[in-house]
């Protein structure tokens, strides 16, 4: 079910947006809630959904050589997951699973692709979010914050 | 002095483009070669060049709180440096300097934003490299390599 573009704007990569852009992202967007355990995004498999944490604790895991995915990273309110779904291969690098309850705002990424497409403007704008978002989570690893 | 285009395609990120592309961003570029010492960028300062590091390494510094920019980072060829010369507020975020002989490409960011805004199918495939980068950074950071 779509999601009301006012509540789009409590997410900061969108309240640089304009209306008519918020409205087109909220008509491809729904709020989710999830209890713990619930697995968002699985390494290597297609890139579906690109989410906002809205509330609550992820973990990040990788798979290091053949053993089982080991934990390297939370994501915490604010982050966004899955930036990998608008970049090719489209893949998910890494699976992230939640560790609390955890609200999302959970975005269809190949909807997400094609109007950013067909937009120009539109996805330069979401890319210059996510480049800013991405920054801002190489300067956190490399402070170890 | 502009690069010849064809020098572009030996950097991952311009592979993609096409030839007119290359060719656009070709005028704003220039080969370079510093010596160890060379400060690329200083960290709250406004993002005059955005480089790639053709080779050599150069260590990436913060300010935290009041004491001496700190080593907090290394990167080396065929990463991308300053980003951040690409979204606002359009300043550097760390402090960089040549820790061996380097060769660069340093383009100039601000005739490159303005080539992004004018072509924006060029600033879409553009700010796709980038997020593919910062991306493969953040992996980097998480797995310690």
């Amino acid at each position: 079910m779509p999601t009301d573009p006012i509540r789009l704007q409590q997410y900061p990569c969108f309240r640089e947006l304009t209306e008519e852009h918020r409205e087109a992202i909220a008509q491809l967007a729904s709020e989710e809630c999830y209890y713990s355990g619930h697995t968002l995004s699985e390494e290597g498999k297609p890139g579906t959904h690109l989410y906002l944490l809205a509330a609550g604790e992820v973990e990040v895991l990788y798979s290091i050589g053949e053993e089982e995915p080991t934990r390297v990273d939370r994501a915490h309110t604010g982050d966004i997951i899955g930036c990998s779904t608008l970049v090719e291969p489209y893949t998910y690098t890494s699976t992230t699973r939640s560790l609390t309850e955890i609200e999302v705002l959970v975005i269809d990424a190949e909807a997400l692709r094609k109007l950013m497409n067909e937009d120009c403007p539109l996805g330069i704008s979401i890319q210059k979010e996510i480049i800013s978002m991405l920054i801002d989570q190489v300067i956190d690893l490399r402070l170890g914050a």
